[in-house]
């Protein structure tokens, strides 16, 4: 374990410099885990982290000395809890990040199980979320198209409650890099559309196409999908949040599945 | 019309002093529509607004010329693009927003349809797609317990696009305010339940209660609700996001409510 006590320590200046900026978290290809759950969801699935940064108010509690205890010494960075509260814009944050190479995993040759297509999602809750109801749902593979918020930064993580280590995200990936790989009907929510989701199989594999909050879904993928689905809204509503359009195409997905074994 | 140009202008400083201020809204029971399509929302159903503000760039766009249209000249006031640039912090705003009284629906007597009990949800977000999901699925009255994010916040509201207008959202009710009122059987979504709310008849009315994204329903809820339901999960993910899971359970439902009928 190393103690670091000055601001102008060069990792302390190099991680606040990460923990400002978007920007310079996607340039670098590192990501930063905020909290005791992400910690354990990280050290369950992908190994060691590059550092561990926890605050001495957090060695405190059992559950921050129950992860430190998992990753080698060598990694370990303490820092007073002043220090750290820089880093952080958690309200009411543990005192404990990991600082972690993004994952990347490699575009697959060809699709052939359900996947979920982000295609310009712009709020990083509503990433996360989607993220986190395919992990559920059993879809472990997301692509993101150019325009959809980047899926490493701080708040996309916090909202994907750990899906990132269960799912492949692959990101920057556009229609004509994937249509000639998909090797499954793709799907679209349209309100006007006659076929509802409760008359399509879904017990098929499903790529799942969702598209930005005010646009919708982009004209490239709007001319590949084989169907587009309405979710049935007996209310006044026009339309739904996209994340919570997802979790219910997912869900339904999933029930037929159930219901076809 | 009146153009307001001054910072120092009475009704620009109490429009300044709300902006800046959840807290100070919720005092005076004023709540800020952006953006057009709330102002639409609003207008389709609640009648005329306190205060139109409209900025003099966006009164060269149809759209906003359109809803202005709608409303009392002695009710509109226009500001420069610089003095509305201060109040706002939406960040392709469009230069519109409406004053308006919260709505304050009274408590019924006795509920007997489908409703939503918001138990401590805390994000903005959450509640906002919460109230989306619940509007489109034809659930129409929200109640939101104490601990819950403010309904009429300007991020609930945007994130709610316009479904405050279509329900009856009741504030600060307790649970033994609520349940010598409510008529049908109450249920909540637990991860370890045997029944799941496919197996659930749910073509009945239901009070869903939906809880505190950390800390999940209160114990006061959970000791009244008659069905503990699971989603089935097949992913490795532990819970979903809660406003996922609420529009899970809510189209589910109407699911069930079209197989039935």
């Amino acid at each position: 374990m190393k103690a670091i006590t000055s601001r102008d320590n060069p990792f302390y200046k190099r991680l606040k410099a990460l923990a400002a900026s978007t920007h310079h978290q996607k340039k670098s290809g590192h990501a930063l885990l905020e909290g005791f759950h992400l910690a354990s969801a990280y050290l369950d699935t992908a190994g060691q982290p590059e550092t561990c940064v926890v605050t001495d108010g957090a060695l405190r509690h059992d559950e921050a000395r129950a992860i430190v205890a998992r990753i080698d010494a060598e990694r370990i960075v303490t820092l007073p809890d002043a220090l750290f509260g820089q880093l952080s814009n958690v309200v009411h944050g543990v005192g404990m990040l990991l600082v972690v190479d993004k994952l990347s995993p490699a575009l697959p040759e060809r699709v052939e199980t359900s996947c979920v297509v982000l295609d310009g999602v712009q709020d990083a809750g509503n990433v996360g979320s989607i993220l986190r109801s395919a992990a559920a749902a059993g879809v472990n593979r997301v692509f993101c198209a150019p325009g959809t918020a980047y899926a490493w930064s701080s708040k996309v993580l916090r909202s994907g409650m750990g899906a990132h280590f269960l799912l492949d995200v692959h990101e920057d990936v556009d229609a004509a890099q994937l249509l000639p790989r998909l090797a499954v009907p793709a799907a679209m929510t349209d309100s006007h559309a006659p076929e509802t989701i409760y008359d399509c199989d879904l017990s098929r594999p499903i790529a799942w196409i969702f598209g930005n909050e005010g646009a919708g879904v982009s004209a490239s993928w709007r001319a590949a999908v084989a169907h587009r689905l309405t979710i049935p809204q007996p209310g006044g509503m026009e339309s739904l949040n996209v994340a919570a359009a997802a979790a219910i195409c997912l869900f339904e997905q999933c029930r037929q599945q159930r219901a076809s074994r």
